[in-house]
This record gives C-alpha cells, structure tokens and sequence, in this order.
C-alpha cells in the first residue's frame, strides 16, 4: 500500500509521474497475482509509488463483503452479487484507487469491473436475463463509468483451468461438464471484452513464461507512462 | 411466516383470498411496528395467511447485510448504503415477499422502498448528487420496479421524533440542530413521496390513537382487497 501523499511526485529518470490505474483479469491460475508483483516490483524499482489491491476487497468494508460473497452458506443470486460486488468497488475507488491516482501514484488491481462482467455476466448467466446490460449500466450509475487506465487480460485455454481445477477437486462428470462450460463462457466472456475495448484491453498467453508476460506488461504500462 | 403453499386459498368469509403486499414507512417511533403487529393480527382473525417481516432484513443474508448497515464502525457513503439496501431487498423480494403474495399471502413489511428514498436520498443528500434518480432507476433496474400494492406513511412532526430521540440520548446543541434539520427533511421526504403516488401512498397521523390508526389501516386494506 501507499505510504504517503504526493502531488507532483516525479520518478527517479526525472520524467513527470503520472498516476496510473492498471488491472489484470482473466480466470483462476493464470497467474495474476505473481505478474501484480512482478510489476510492482519493477515499477518500485523504477522509482514509481505503487499501490497494489485486489477486488472483491481492498477496504475493510469490501472485504467483509469478500467474505459474504465467498461464504457458499449464503443464498446469493447473480443479480444480489453484482449490487454487493459495487458496493465494494465503490468503497474501494473512493476511499483507495481514486486517492492514489489523484496523487500520481500507480495502482495494480487483481481483478476489477471485467470479472463482474465475465463471471456474474457472460458465465453466470445476467446476459441471458431481461436486463443485458445491467453490470456496466450499474457501473455508469455509480462510479461514473470510470474504468481503468490499462488492464492486461491473462488468457489460458480452458483445459489449463480445468487441468488446475482437477487436481484439486475430486470430479463427479457432471461438475466437469458443468465446469468445462463454465470456463468456455468464461474464457470467451474475457476475450468479448477485450475486442470490445481494444484501446484499454490487452490480451495476453498466460501459457508464455512468466518473464516472457512480465516484459510484454512492462512495455504496456511504459507506453501509457510515456516512458517507453 | 407462511406455514404452506396454497394457489387458490379462500378466507373464512368464503371471498377469494388476494395476495397483496402492504408496506409501513415513517420516521423512527411513528409506531409502525404496533400498527404491523394490529393488522396481522386482525388480518389472521379473519381467515388471511399473513406474513411479517421488515427491512432491511428478512433473510439470512439480508440480516447479515442489516448488521453491516448499522455498524457505525463501518465507512458506508450513501451510495454503498443503497447498494447494500437493494442487495438485502432483492434477497427479501426474491425469497420471501413475492413467492408469498404469489401464493396469495398477505405481506405486510416495515419499511421497504421508500425509507430508502427518504433517509438516504432525501435526508441522506443523494438527492443533491449528480444522480437525483438514482434510488427509482437501481429499482427498476434491478427490481423491477415492483412497488407495494399499499403504503401507509405514519406521519408525525418533527417536535415527537426529537422528543424521543432526545429521551434516549444526551445530545449537544449541535447534534439536536443537526438532528432536526434531517428529521425535517426525512418527514418533508415521506409527504413528497406520498404526494407523487396518492394511489399506493397513504398518510396517517401517528399521532391519533393507535386504535383509531389501526381502523383506518384495516379500511384502506379491505378496500384494497375488495372487501369494504
């Protein structure tokens, strides 16, 4: 997390710093959080104040709703999600993400609007119901529509999801089934996205080594930095 | 709580028995919970199945939510108070309130839509915000716009909330003139909601004696259920 306030920070190379929202998305395992450290890291390094956060979380409040989302003893439907999945993002932009780019910092989010939008969308069926364009219609809404500066979609074909997924469940066919379409409207859900949003979204093989992603980022959020 | 199922229930004076959903609103000790308890009551003795409950709440998760919303230890601005507040009554209406009236049920519930539109609009300050709409457009958005099929407002001046309210705090100056500009503002909320829907919305004196109250709730009722 960030340790300070400052307005007109400037990096180590003497170039301005500009404040920077960057989210990662994709499925489970495709190793989100080790490029949010990844780039962290070498953003640090480069000078940069960064804070790093993820969704559904990141203020005491959204991680408590975390935790009532996650609870599988609740009854929630897609649509009691998406409102409880807001109410924490916007106590998340207010009080966190929005404060840190008001400074010129650089914040990394796993996860942000787009899971909204793949999972409790496009894979948990909210795109079937009357109301198609509930999620970013309640994003408009509330937060304005503000979405992130940058946001690197982690992409992996389904079989390394479900592959990750086996070796930790005990499968009946049916949860595989189940699972293997869930993942494939998943999967497509992301990449939908990402084609709709050329300029925000960039897709990248979460099957590429790790360095290999972390150097193809780096030049990414160097770009929007006007440092590449 | 309902004890069955029944499609085509019949009261004991042999009409056909009409789900209807009756909600209570009003500033805090207007009464609301007395009059609730009177009309089930009544309600009962006359052959209803009648349901009970209140908001926010009525769930599982919706009381999980409702501790959340009172916990003054948690940093809730009035957006995430709404979202909280739909999720919680998305959960009610979807599990508790229509499967009861489609079963023919009466339903009556303190304090629904509206208290939102009175304490976190007009006396909350959303109203001033960028999105004065925004209580009626996130409930038809996500509800609907399902509305009650009756309202009773009991309606007191401000003087009776600040009595009781000052009986049960020891409050400065500052937080009584505070305390009166929003019972104000709560009230005028209330009368402006009733005035824009004279057909669902009812005032009534919280002032008048319980028991003339109930007389007039059970009239508006009967009317609505066509057994005036």
């Amino acid at each position: 997390m960030s340790s300070g306030v400052r307005v007109a920070d400037r990096t180590r190379d003497g170039s301005a710093s500009h404040g920077l929202f960057i989210t990662f998305e994709g499925g489970e395992g495709v190793g989100k959080s080790t490029q949010t450290a990844l780039l962290a890291h070498t953003l640090r390094d480069r000078g940069h104040t960064v804070v790093t956060t993820r969704e559904p979380g990141g203020t005491p409040t959204a991680e408590t709703l975390r935790s009532l989302l996650l609870d599988p003893a609740q009854d929630l439907d897609a649509i009691e999600q998406v409102l409880l999945l807001n109410a924490a993002r916007h106590s998340h932009m207010r009080t966190v993400i929005l404060p840190a780019v008001d400074r010129g910092e650089i914040v990394i989010c796993d996860r942000f609007i787009d899971s909204t939008r793949a999972y409790q969308g496009a894979a948990g069926g909210l795109d079937d119901a009357i109301q198609p364009d509930l999620i970013m219609d309640l994003h408009r809404m509330v937060m304005r529509g503000r979405m992130p500066d940058l946001t690197v979609i982690l992409d992996a074909p389904v079989e390394t999801g479900l592959g990750r997924a086996a070796a930790r469940a005990t499968a009946t066919d049916r949860f595989e089934t189940a699972q293997r379409q869930f993942h494939e409207k998943l999967r497509q859900g992301f990449l939908d996205i990402a084609g709709g949003e050329p300029e925000r979204c960039h897709v990248i093989s979460a099957t590429d080594p790790q360095q290999d992603i972390a150097v193809r980022v780096l030049e990414l959020v160097l770009s929007r930095l006007g440092q590449s």
